[in-house]
């Protein structure tokens, strides 16, 4: 019997992200022409795309809606056998949603959403991306050709969501999904848990959980794409200034997980981060870096701000304000 | 009971790597002014290093010896756990030499060798890095101040061995190490096995065996560390020719890997490489990428040889050629 | 003769600044240490310095003052004919002081000063750079070896000057020293001339004059040095930080020349900036690019906003504010 | 008068390059969809394209010929005068052919011949680019938006002609063009002069003379353009490779010039170099740079062989040797 203490190996790495927009056509010019991903296929109000170094055959998904927003955000399993103990583990938490025979590219999933109220999936089966003759690459170990069209991200990175409770969704992000806990902000004396990062994989995080300063439920933060160096994030500053893409933030470096970012807004209203640096992370006992308010300061290693719509905006938008009165009184300098 | 065809993650990464040096001093010089390497301790005929970015102590060992080449290369377990199976199953294997106290920052060790001879050692408790004043780092996460001093490695990447036998070699590293097998190079109709590459981790290899065209045993082809960016790596060409270190090859990419490669040789003799790019590995059911001779070509992506030393050279140096004379007659291009 | 519209090249390159700083040993670090600048003598309270692609012995002074500020600002002439074309010219204006003898590594030298009343020098004889054999390049087109230390500055860039009445200094500069106007930000439908960037070379600027909100004489905004890549500036940022020196702005990408910046103050309290990026210009008949207050907007190009102390804060800093009450009334967006 | 001994300051810049190809749609696609040149006409047999960068309408002229090669080579004067004296000398030295009313883009134009018999013209009148609505920059300072399309290079920099006879060339461009000598390649105790590196501006090179080591003459061996980092020279070599282009050499770095490199050769034959680094050069008084046979090496600072094509090949390509013996004995290791 695997002993309770040891780590869990049952979720390979994020699968993918949907994204809601309410501007299909400028969000899918935004994430193809400006980003340089792929679009591998159409059906209904979705389109799906990948980059040029997933294995998957895609990991982005753009559905048309009333208002932006994140969508259903997919998990792999490791092997059958995880996808069954995690499901297992999720339905006694009273999670689960159910089955399906799974979306483009991939087998049967299960749904289920986080405390939170984000939707997700897990699936085991997964189409690996078989290139057509025009994207074949002269690298055998790469899945499609690299087109050097725009941005030229290489893969999807991570997600960051609001939750109105982050330990709550913490928690069940270590303990069902068996994510390990990289780094934490908390104020207050360590009393109040501001945001948590975490990942399944060496990659320093591929989910993050962020307070929602509005007390709001399901929200993104943000969706992150990766290139390989920091000056491919430059050049992406460059190129989504000179077509007209609101860059929110960066490009600069943060001091949590030394991520080296790029914010805009894809014509939909989502936050979309180019991201490169950060650091991988091997320790199996891994003990987590907790920042207090003094610490973590702006959230940035080379002092530049960032906007107060790092911390108000989110997708989708929520004019009123429900937070509860205990996380609005807290002072929340920006920390992510 | 875990299913038999379930990845086994018993090894968490690459813990260090011994290096042996007829030069001392001078391989210190290197990797300490040169790439800019933290001395942590010295203690007989052994000095202990890291990168910055490394958390555990120590990642590379040096050890004053006749002739250059690799001592015992240690890998850390998952957990105590973990780390009771692979023992097991390495004693069932008949490879098994016995258990330690150790190595400096280390608890018990197990100490064993792969077919090929080579010298190893699993773990799992390890000694984080607590940098001393003038080493701590403004970053929170970062371990160890990053100095600016040289090249400037942030941490261990991965080492190349040679080995006569590979195939024998990769299947213990898959069936006792646990470890995924990433790409490989098969010539012949893909009945000789040239190189195999693997790792334990989503980094692309931390282990990879190639043939030993001298038909000799336990030798080093390379030990790699890490920087983050491509330009990294250029510029550590510059400070290498600047301070007369022989650059044998690179900066350049090659085609396995797709790796951003500098190999230089220490003045002990050990070829060195600094490293970037490449791609992470999520898949959990990895297709190995296979590469036979026409595939290969010169082992690089942009058309750069590589020179005869790359397949010639390895530590410690044979005069004699003992190699099989199946091995012997094989064509072998550049193959790294 | 001349034809009088033809271009004037009677200026070779900005030659050199003289720093002063209260803080001498800490300001010597921060270039030598921290920036990699070499130090080539020390006489008096002054100690010279160079990059490592500067082809003359020194270009940069420090010299321990009460207050921070510049000092003399050094011209090298194209030929000994020019240097007489250039002193008689600004004898004539009024503007000169006198000759001496020159400073470390120069010839006879003609001192000045610009309308605002900093202090200038036109030489012709300069000492080439002859490296000490420890600091010898492998590369013979190099004058001397990167040591890869610190930041590792290459060369002097430019220097930026505050000036109560820009136009009158910029004509200067234009009509006396021949520079090229390149660039000019002008407020008010184009009557308030709020900076102006020049040069004699085709670096961008080697000179910009920009008006001092507090309307005083003779401060320095900042001084810059040069790295080749924008990543080199990325770095940068990271060894600043790691020393603790403060950042004040950047990395990030001004509008205005296109230059890549990252501003800090060395411990004597001036302003410096590393800087890579911006363009070349070769047209003899460049038409200057005029940014009015919309366009100039925040002065960076991503959007990165500037703080206020970018304006604010000069070298010397003064308490008093003596401006005009029309340079005060107007709104001072960030404008460099 | 001008004192004799003074720097002519007549020639401002390399205008253009015009390049014969018997491949003209796919040299066009090579440039404008992989390299990322901007079309901006087409007449007759002739497209002319642009850097985004360039100020000027046009700075490649593709031409389609029988065989590769260079045709015209243009230089901007620096004033109507400066035109007036050059075309006095050269029709002096007798290397004049006549007036034009100049190419697209130009005004009347002075088109003469090197002392091999390569086409070259001088012209002040320029006609500067004036961008279409879609390829407006949202920078005010370039001239054109960067598109981000394939490799992006910024501008023309320089090219390198073969010439039978180095020293006359050489002499021509010094003292009919005013050119300064920044390097050179002196074999057998430097009585013979293989290489002369030389520029009108601060740029290191934008004519360079190199021997023809088959005798012949008005050849090209490569054309140059600019992008403004070392990562962006990298990533073109993903491009140019992802595309089937032939790359002949590197990426990698120059000794001579610092230049880092990437060879190719465009569909039409002709070598292309992407290039960044180098050095620029504001002495006055520079002293040029010379490297022997030792000195010299493989023409390359870290060690990487150029191949034999690099001194072998050039357009046109000539089959027979019609080299002077005294030329094609001596022996030529690879010199640029």
């Amino acid at each position: 019997m695997r002993a309770h203490h040891e780590p869990i190996h049952d979720i390979a790495h994020l699968g993918g992200v949907e994204l809601y927009t309410p501007k299909f056509e400028s969000t899918l010019w935004y994430f193809r022409d400006v980003l340089g991903m792929e679009l591998v296929e159409q059906s209904g109000p979705s389109a799906y795309l990948r980059g040029y170094g997933d294995y998957a055959t895609s990991t982005l998904k753009l559905t048309e809606h009333a208002a932006p927003g994140v969508g259903c955000v997919s998990w792999r399993a490791t092997s059958p056998e995880a996808l069954e103990r995690r499901v297992a583990a999720i339905e006694q938490a009273g999670l689960g949603i159910g089955w399906s025979n799974g979306d483009f590219g991939r087998g049967r999933s299960y749904r289920f959403h986080d405390p939170d109220g984000h939707i997700m999936e897990l699936y085991f089966e997964e189409q690996r991306y078989q290139a057509p003759a025009h994207l074949h690459s002269t690298l055998k170990n790469l899945p499609q050709k690299f087109t050097g069209r725009g941005v030229g991200v290489r893969r999807v990175d991570h997600l960051a969501l609001l939750a109105k409770d982050v330990e709550a969704n913490r928690r069940f992000a270590q303990d069902l999904l068996g994510f390990q806990l990289r780094e934490q902000v908390r104020y207050n004396n360590g009393t109040t848990e501001i945001g948590s990062w975490m990942s399944p994989t060496a990659v320093h995080h591929q989910l993050a959980y962020v307070v929602d300063v509005k007390g709001a439920h399901g929200r993104l933060h943000h969706f992150s794409l990766w290139v390989d160096n920091r000056e491919d994030v430059l050049r992406a500053a460059d190129i989504l200034t000179e077509n007209g893409i609101f860059i929110e933030a960066g490009p600069s470096k943060h001091n949590n997980s030394q991520g080296f970012y790029l914010y805009s807004y894809e014509p939909g209203g989502n936050r979309v981060e180019i991201y490169s640096g950060s650091y991988l992370v091997f320790a199996p006992d891994w003990e987590p870096v907790t920042w207090d308010e003094q610490e973590r300061g702006s959230g940035t290693y080379w002092g530049a701000p960032l906007p107060d719509s790092f911390i108000q905006y989110a997708t989708p938008n929520v004019d009123a304000d429900n937070a509860d009165t205990a996380v609005k009184d807290a002072k929340f300098p920006v920390f992510f």
